[in-house]
């Protein structure tokens, strides 16, 4: 099943960059939740392409129409469907396409799956547009999940090797969430911002891309969500987070530093606190142990290559004739996808954290 | 499903360390495969304790005994269960952690996704002994790969910050894997494998622990293999490596490293070879592009945290009578989860590469 | 997961019945497919209300508009989404619905299992308009199984005790399903047919319904496909055919006869034939042996209770204020079900078949 | 997955016939339950070979063992796994039938699905035997429901013709149940069970079997649980129900008789009851709607073929010469399969029924 998560909630994400529509199809959603449509589409709208130069010239409304699931302001418990018409496509800079492999591309292993059937116009069913209907469904679990007290948020923590700031663990709060969820380029620190914008439009001129790493974390979760081994958190965020195109690499608190660590560096110890909360003191474990939520945050990074559709002349096979070819990439592509990618790895984190709260008693 | 993975084949871990017996019950195996008894005993020896200080005290046979789905040396197609009897329990070492939470381990968090029943004893359904089960379906899936040519291994790549050499990403190759599987402690330089051992045994020493990364690679993967968005090759490796315990974080190809990276550095050619075949002349996607192999190695490195069951007085909690505690771990474990984790990666990623080529007709 | 079937293919049937549109999300169809929209159209327009006076009076032309995963004529291989709009509400009929169950129906079920949140007019998600998008589904699987010789066909064997003849279980070929699905209203006695239809009429007149039962059968199935206990073909089948709502009974082969019989009555017994393939003199078996296939015609029988929406004067209750009430039902309803349900049956089965089939190399 | 279901509640059954041990592992029980080992083994016990002539000489104690999941009496929470060693077989008894196809059985079929390499003694994972551990997951979930009030019990209603009186669909209580549970040839009319033990061993004496219609209630169940389409509680126990070998039918309230009724003598129309329930006056329903639960009692019967295995001469193919033969079986085989699938029957109910019950808040 490429294109479809199976869990507590279900959903299938469908459509191809070119095609009529693009969309999903959500099953299991809790019935009776009220769902604001206008802090739907301002979370659908982080993902739309910017309006400054960080991002794909391509203009979309990105206008989900609900098809079912949904009264009254409501929704009603049966599968919820939403589709977001393609409106501003432009086919025919992908002519060539259909024979030369892009670099980093799935065209040539997506041709060999579907034999040859696949639609490659803007990566089909490849595109990162496919992220849109994902944003959709996060975006529902988000709304859920925030009347439940748990935010999730996410910020450009580095790109092409420009640091921003790191979360607090422990104290991040409400507040600083939805601050981060309001900048149109969110970062911790906005003069750290400005350097990464400057090193994405850098890359553009030189008809480059960059990398980089997105940070989120997901605070108030109660403790005790999850399973161990195959159906822990960190599984289902990583099947979630990985179906986002371009991500490289997943770490949860500490992340690849415990490998430098002594246990007794690494061990967060616990103490009750004044409310009388088990809490941690650090929080390398990242709010998850054994694949259950501890209650502390939870914290993520994410690492994102570089847009791999570059305008610089590449090296590739035309792999029908099976023969070496030079390359020049048309259309119109973001030279870095991180800040487009903040709210999918919100959404991938909402979704997982609804999917697993729907096994509890008196969600 | 806490223990559960369903794909094309699907398979259950079952038992807790100090129970009767641990487990997996393998669904959908193809029938009339050969399983070389000794070969698959040699896989699951690489997780066994080893002779040397660098892992637990603890010592038992492992040996699995088949309970179905296996008749004259061949799968039948029909469920494999194997179960292995569990021997050499200390049970009485563990009867202050019904109370105390081990910083860094599951207790609190398993107590309450399980409502206080769930079995304590040795790290109950949470401890690394249920890797043992994993290793033996991941042993099976080995032996059935290998027929096709597809090998994969693993080496200790970073344990406390000392660092093996990284596999070459083009050109390894069969033997090299297999003189990986064949090392008591597999490095690609033995010289930095033996400043690890000093490195564990000086944690062992001081009552702590380690860290480090394991490095993993897979050849003659056929190129078409997995599927886009949410069931592609790196989304069921997540799911699966992150069901080894203390893993928090893994990448593929370079990883972490793409954030700093342009993506004309990053892009990997394609060009034609000498035999015809569609290859890169790098390999930062690590072999994956869109959820599919591209036919070149896939790789990937996983981060393990050091041991959190450490000798050292911790302040913890008494999670029942809610006041802190100090808390001194008795029983035998191990200063370095990372040595005995290289199979159990190994076995992650044949699972995995079985499951998806199960999709695949003349398989 | 309410509507979501999961398998070798896994498709989510979408939609209320006065909602914007319905649809269907299907994963996994083998890409390269040619689908005949005509044929697909036709397949469909059986299950449409018939002109005559047999069905509902409400009229849609159900053209379902292929969103994704169709290009050139073809399946990619990626989701096929198809929306059928819904155009010919008449939601006023339904507003006394919202309080009152009415017999036979998933009124008060629905409201219950969707705490009062579910959209009630029409039937909403529980109306019999959805298995529009399941004879979508069926109709393409129906297509791809045609070209590997395989058909599935049905009749009316059975409307309110007037019976027609039974489909020959060995003997019955291509151009005999054929003919059937090209009746308007499919039995093998015409005069038979005629017989239920005027029964029908008689029921509509007395403000009344009529159950039935109808009876399918796929050839060419080839033997070993399905697997046993709980993934056999009988299995898939009935947790799909119980999907179409009114259905009350499910038999395969000789199906409740058998606990008439003696087991040497019962067995089949298996010869080889001319061609050299093994066969059984009788089919009391149905073509399933242990959930598998045995290359024998498939046949099976769905009952289905009469339409529960009829306009008598019905004692029920309001559910909302817990009182006893008598319901008059307005609105269009077909006085039975079964002849629309005919191609519905088959659409279970077909994608029954497809799903096991998707199983096997060389597919 | 041949042997898998996967829903709250996931189960394995594995093993064959004439393997070490068969067994089940189930995972997603919940945690705290209190199992009664006494009260499990006696409904083990009704499916054991009756001590009479109604079944099979062979004699197995059927003592399952407790490998994980199970602490103090209570479930842990964690996969639940239990093992029934395989003691009393004559493997030899079945030395032809590696080559000779039984009627009626999946001799043939088995050896296509799995191209030779499964296991034919005793039927392999095909025997009746796997029914086994199928009732341990049953007794289990029987103990789970029954401390909620619910009660599943069956009887045999029909035996080659010979029937039963049926179940009162509204008035069945608890006693009744409990009742049935302990008889040792459960019928509501012990006459009528005396002629249908009369006829088993008339069948049994001629060389032949008889087949029969078992019929399950379950009461108590409580209204709104299950959801529309294919994840029904009908679909969720058709699916069960086809996992136990030889059922051919499965219908639920009226079943196939909604075939002769009309719209206005199905409807089972709602009333207020003195005690303020929502509840029908009748119950053709059979407690089902749009798939979901309506308090009144869960109806359903199941038809059973006669044993394939009969003793009489049969002709057959050997089906790797594709030569006709004739066959004699050996072996030990029941008469008739009805008295020792009623807790069969029972358990397929209560799994479905737990299954669904998890789903729901407070549970």
């Amino acid at each position: 099943m490429s294109s479809t998560f199976n869990g507590n909630i279900s959903f299938s994400v469908f459509g191809e960059s070119h095609g009529p529509a693009i969309g999903v199809c959500i099953d299991n959603v809790p019935p009776g939740e009220s769902i604001d449509m206008d802090k739907l589409m301002a979370f659908m709208a982080r993902r739309a392409p910017k309006k400054d130069k960080t991002s794909t010239q391509r203009r979309e409304k990105d206008m989900p129409q609900i098809m079912s699931g949904f009264l009254n302001g409501k929704t009603t418990g049966t599968p919820l469907c939403a589709l977001i018409q393609n409106t501003d496509q432009h086919s025919n800079d992908y002519a060539a396409l259909s024979r030369l492999a892009r670099p980093g591309h799935a065209d040539y292993t997506g041709a060999l799956r579907y034999r040859g059937f696949n639609d490659v116009r803007g990566g089909g069913h490849f595109s990162g547009r496919l992220t849109a209907p994902l944003c959709f469904a996060g975006a529902v679990c988000a709304q859920i999940l925030e009347k439940r007290g748990i935010y999730v948020g996410a910020h450009i923590q580095e790109i092409h090797g420009i640091k921003d700031k790191r979360l607090d663990p422990i104290h991040t709060t409400r507040d600083m969430i939805i601050d981060l969820h309001e900048k149109d380029f969110p970062t911790l620190d906005d003069a750290k911002g400005a350097g990464m914008k400057a090193d994405i439009e850098k890359a553009r001129m030189s008809q480059d891309s960059v990398g980089g790493i997105i940070e989120c974390v997901a605070i108030n979760v109660p403790a005790g969500i999850g399973s161990p081994i195959f159906d822990g958190l960190e599984n289902t965020i990583a099947q979630l987070v990985f179906g986002i195109p371009a991500v490289k690499g997943l770490e949860f608190g500490a992340g690849f530093d415990v490998a430098k660590m002594l246990g007794s560096e690494n061990n967060d110890e616990f103490y009750v606190d004044e409310r009388g909360h088990v809490v941690t003191r650090t929080n390398n474990h990242g709010g998850i142990l054994g694949g259950i939520s501890s209650g502390m945050p939870i914290t993520l990074r994410v690492a994102f290559k570089p847009t791999p559709s570059i305008s610089q002349p590449q090296e590739t096979v035309d792999y029908s004739a099976l023969k070496n070819e030079t390359l020049v990439i048309k259309g119109r592509h973001d030279p870095c996808v991180v800040p487009r990618a903040v709210p999918c790895v919100e959404a991938a984190v909402n979704i997982a954290l609804l999917n697993h709260m729907l096994e509890y008693p008196n969600f």
